[in-house]
């Protein structure tokens, strides 16, 4: 069984020299330091639910490549059952963690590679699908995690690749040789990149005109000439506080970084795409349909935890029976199974591609991520309608752990009174975490750009879904028809 | 094969006597009367489709109570597929005839019998699950139409079935004797029970001290002692006057009833409930889930209508690549996959049941109808910001027809000349009939009505999502937990 | 005072020789054939309204052009009091009669050719403003009914007027001669124009190679060449029935034709605006924002009559107390007191133009309209989950007054029996005649295309609403700024 | 003229002792302290716009009381245009600062105590009024920063203060004697309550039994036994790093603090209410229906800044001129608007009370409000839509000022090449710091509870808008009405 443990995990990534900074300073440790520590643990936690008895029927999968048990984070689809198994564990994992499976961008970046390669070796003669088959086997028996390196920079966003004032706006070849290629650029807003042990470097679509641009690599994440500079997100600062209670969060969360390749060599048995700029756009689509198709599990869960929070906070405040309350929550339900269902239905719709693997339905994928963009926004709003002001307004940990201070805190922040105030505390802080502190990061911001803004999802829509069968249903029947 | 061609169907109606009243006239043929021939149509289109080479595989399934091949709409649901199928067929009617698919109220009052009639036989050794599968048996071998008889008239709604001042505004069991039972009261808006041959009465939910309304059975349509009162719907009557062109969809249309039974008989092997309050909630709940579960098929068919009639105006009008109309189909056509993706989802998550026969789930169903009680309203909306202001004020045929005013006519109501005027001015009427007319029952209120209102839902949701899970998950996130 | 009664407008109507038809038929008189007379009566009910002493002060005004007291829907505003009491009036109108006051675009055409007959004259030295000034001087002794004649049947609407297949699908002068001009097109959906003693014909906006379009000028209804053909609405032909019950509102009603110019002649006197095509853009603008602007009070009074009738209809069920029902109620009341906001801040915010009247902000006047498009679409979903599923499936009136069959409806129709059976009845009736039937037209479509579609809006407040101060005031907030 | 500058109303502040706790750290300085400056500079605001020549028409106003230059702050409202006025300065402040006018629920405070103390003296012969003229004219004369203390903690929200376990959670008097009255419990989140030179102290709304919390009163910000606990809000400690790019807004800011009363003394010439519990509710819905409708102007202006930052953020990522990101600007116009001119509305239908003071319209500041609750929800939604994905991941300011790092930094941030790299960061921040900072504090979180929560409303609505003219309008039209 190849999976490794959280703590063998952990170790593997604190052995990797990194260089990373953070407000300025290198970060001696992605898992040590305290801004980092959660967002480790939390990629952790995915390979702790494999070995979970419960989970384990989830999270796993037997990989007919390695004849073995690997983690489902890195698996080719080979069912409809693939498929729906991912909405489930994603959902789980959002509702563990709060912040969701976060190796799941390099599980869209293998199974899109995996069409697209196959195509091209067909039609060009090329060899991509061998080299990631040997690379997905690899990951497999080491249990890697694998990040999807998407997301260029871009610059000014009117222009093409081969436009923009700067050519490096968009990660390219600078070079070719005998080895191998040669990578500049930078990914933004790398989710987890720090805690991945590989990173699937993928193209944005390009012309016939910016071949260098349309590149598709592995790179192991301690290749020298990769440097990170941390995100800072909301309230980031207070984990290194030592205050746990005003995390809100305290043990697991986020990250993402600007990956910045200068001249990163890469062996060509790790490329698998270079310079096929037809082949792109059909990468970008499968892309980012897979990872928008994930987002019904994974930001479902974590609405579960809001949804959770919201029903604690009514009950801490006295009025979970109030039928105002009630109905909200029934409201925040509804918009949430909505999206799960949408998720659900693109893997129930799934087929098989001509690489033997199972790709979701498109067009749902596409729906499930446009309601992702809207649904979890009132579902936020209607959270902090249920909560009230004290959300945003509370006392912090000191004030209640000072001998003085605190007393007046309990006495004054006591709800209803078979809910220890302490814990109603601490709910208000995870609210305030996953709507306005950086959990807000995932549950609303990468919900609304995760995967593509929704002008993308539209664009797809637009392409996917054929107007004329629904035409020809009308014409059908009209009168003298 | 068990199947009947349209004609055999209509024919079969045809020689029934039944007492029905439309606008307080005898209506002589039910089949052949201009104002209901349509929904005549519409049922026979469920016939068609049976028989229609492309269609079949959706629309018929082998029973092992017959062991032929007998209409989907008869069947009992023995495997997930058979519930994804069956939001196919929905939707495929529902395109086909812009109403939907009429036999389905007979079919989930036959699966949601199914699970109940097994659970009281076993508690209470009574017999009805043996005399349920004669009667499909018989349905299946004939071919039959059934509808689903279930919504009660119910007098003031703020008061039970017990309480009311007079005892018939539920229907009830008003005498029992050696050979069977005699129902009193009347079911509201019975769709298209004038063209089925059996309704199967189903209770509404009934306490312990009401065992008198809590029953069930069939009926065959021409018992003594049934009368419909037909409904008006809008522009009715346009049928009538002999001018398709001013009804919008000539060949399809719905109807509904009020049903009467004044002390109408029934023998006891027709009865699969008589008594036994406590099984009626589960009764409800089944059907109504069952039901509304359809809509992610049925109505998202009518919504393809819709979508493809708005989509010729805007070609028609001269503007289908205008990027405002296009963002609008784009999100009509996003709303309607919302709601499909609803209804398959229910069923990829069904379940068997201790009758052996499969439910969609329970929850998704019910958000599936949540959705489809507010999405057509704003596809609605938008197909009418579309089309402009023309849809509800255009010349009448006669106008168009007529030998002088016709040349203003087509000289001032012609758009697009790629299109020929009269087809603009039909998609306008198709639209009109969908939106304003009486498609707009089945496509709007239906949707809001249909199964149960809003609130319904509601309550299902709060009853069937237990909250405890997502408050657990919470909790385990907490600072200190 | 120059007031008539609404008797004395009736016979003056019924005095005009008018050509219209409806239906193929020549429409012997407009005020007495039975699908038109709710529509004269409700234009002969803002005739009543400013007789009426309670409503006087709000209906009527002192005009100073011709020192009387005279319709307020014959005025030049001026001032801001006048623009709020506008707002006041057409609410109440609009709550009096179900469907709103007819005379308004009439009020807006003379309101906007005040002020760009005025630019126009100032700078080319043409005397439309005076010419104007005695129209309406005649209108307001007289008390005229007016209407304003703005949308042209428009052919291809990707076109422009010069650029169409025919170039009469914009009204335009073929002609001009010593006397005056001649007009040739058609306007479309002209509501309650046959109601009308004068039409005030307006452009759509023209290019400088479009002169012939560029016309404004006052066309008395009876002139020859104008010939009208009758919209059908949503079950108008129920009003032809003699069953008031089934009509919904059997009182009021609105109207609109085709209204075609075959080589119309209009004496010099009567023309405001003559091929100065660089005043169509501010004459459209004007004209189209002043009636937007009134749907803050005209629909909103509409909105008033439907969720009166959704309360009533509430009670009439038995549940008008349940919390459910109060909050729905509590939301269309919510949406419609915004739509009237707005109507009420556009005109506090009014400004006096260069001709001495008042306009109301431009910007709020598109902002009203907007909501408009939106709102009444959702008030009237919310009374239709209020209604249930009778509001569109009832039993007709005959079927009510049949000697047998009557007992069954008035028994099994029966709901709170406090309120009487057929006032039930008839308050589905009215709430299906306001939502989908003819009042629909009014309440829906009219709210969405009239004065433009909600496109038009946006443009204008892309327009209108400089983002440059709200740039500068983001821009000094920065970070070193 | 007796108008503060600015730096005198901060040294006046600086010299008074007060009890403020920050993280457990009592706060030396609420002037200075680096967490706490911002806050006090935006109160410092009001005071310098009332000295601006530009906005003194707006922010001043001359008061009868006192003969003087007033800031309008302090006044009570003698007319309409007062109200409307209000609703200027409101958005200019909110414009200006991105925070809002911080002296505004002292104003409310007191124009809502005028209306009934009036009442109270009248019909029970106290002399309250006459005192709290003879305070306002102090306010007025010493250019005073008053709070409107309102919200209490509560406790258990099922419960009315004097059915909760410790009679505390709602203010109230423990002792009177000659002198005056002795207040014990605490104020939840009082926006800048520290940063006030007087506290005005009301009551929730106290049944007859509840008299001890039937207190209203005026109370000196020094005074003896208050504490402040202030509270921690998303990403406050950045203001302490002394990276003003990070902080996003480093100008302005809010506050708010938990204000405990530990028997403070208040003396009976500053009691305005004192055990008359009957005319609390009255209070309770003037001074939250005040407070609500200056939310149309307040919240109205900080939009303002968010939609300026999105355009400007559109430019520096090169899209401004797409159709997609100008119809996301148009609606948040649109809906920015619509809040104003319920704003508007209201104080365009303000009246005259019978202290001789003006109310705004209570409906219509409901309404305001319950959409204030939701649109700057959307607007803050489409504002991150169109920055993208970088406005909650960004490299620090660290990062940027860093030898080499800033080289990767200014690279690859880059976006538009006309807009500087540090303007669009400052950008992101600033956005940053509105919708998920501590601005999003006032932006979102008090726009849902401040003054209420949106159930708050609901129950305003039901009670103010009686709909029995709208049932009688319904009743009007009904066939055979």
């Amino acid at each position: 069984m190849a999976l490794k443990t959280a703590d063998e995990y952990l170790d593997s990534i604190r052995a990797r020299k990194l260089t990373v900074f953070y407000r300025g300073e290198p970060m001696d440790s992605v898992v040590d330091h305290p801004v980092a520590k959660a967002a480790a643990d939390c990629v952790a936690d995915v390979y702790s639910a494999a070995l979970d008895e419960s989970l384990a029927p989830l999270m796993t999968r037997t990989s007919p490549l390695v004849d073995e048990v690997v983690n489902a984070s890195n698996i080719l689809w080979r069912s409809r059952d693939d498929l729906l198994n991912r909405v489930e564990w994603e959902r789980a994992v959002g509702r563990r963690t709060g912040r969701g499976a976060l190796r799941s961008p390099g599980l869209d970046a293998i199974n899109s590679l995996a069409i697209v390669t196959q195509q091209c070796d067909q039609a060009k003669g090329t060899e991509y699908h061998q080299r990631l088959l040997a690379f997905i086997e690899r990951v497999q028996r080491e249990d890697l995690a694998v990040s999807g390196a998407m997301t260029d920079v871009r610059g000014d966003r009117s222009k093409r690749p081969g436009e923009q004032a700067d050519p490096d706006m968009f990660v390219r070849v600078v070079k070719q040789d005998a080895d191998g290629i040669y990578l500049r650029g930078a990914k933004a807003h790398q989710t987890s990149a720090v805690h991945c042990h590989e990173h699937v470097v993928l193209p944005m679509t390009c012309g016939p005109d910016e071949t260098e641009y349309a590149v598709a690599c592995a790179v192991a994440s301690d290749t020298p000439g990769i440097t990170h500079i941390f995100s800072r997100q909301p309230s980031d600062s207070r984990r290194a506080e030592g205050a746990p209670l005003d995390v809100g969060l305290p043990a697991f969360a986020g990250c993402e970084s600007l990956m910045i390749f200068e001249d990163v060599f890469v062996p060509h048995e790790r490329v698998f795409l270079c310079g096929e700029a037809e082949y792109t756009q059909e990468l970008v689509r499968y892309f980012g349909s897979f990872h928008r198709f994930c987002y019904g599990g994974c930001k479902v869960g974590i609405a579960d935890v809001v949804i959770g929070a919201a029903s604690l906070i009514a009950e801490a405040n006295g009025v979970r029976n109030k039928s105002a309350v009630r109905n909200k929550l029934t409201e925040m339900v509804h918009l949430n199974e909505t999206m799960y269902a949408c998720g659900v239905a693109a893997a129930a719709k799934g087929w098989q591609t001509s690489a033997g693997t199972f790709s979701p339905d498109i067009g749902l994928a596409n729906v499930t991520k446009l309601n992702v963009t809207r649904f979890p926004f009132e579902i936020a709003r209607l959270a902090a309608d249920i909560a009230g002001g004290a959300m945003l307004t509370l006392p912090s940990q000191a004030d209640l752990d000072h001998p003085e201070l605190g007393a007046h805190v309990r006495k004054y922040m006591a709800g209803n009174p078979s809910v220890p105030t302490q814990q109603r505390m601490a709910l208000f802080r995870l609210l305030e975490f996953l709507t306005h502190g950086s959990g807000a990061v995932y549950f609303l911001h990468e919900s609304l750009h995760g995967a593509g803004a929704p002008e993308a999802m539209r664009i797809i829509l637009r392409r996917e879904v054929d107007l004329s069968p629904f035409e020809t249903a009308a014409r059908n029947l009209l009168a003298g028809a």
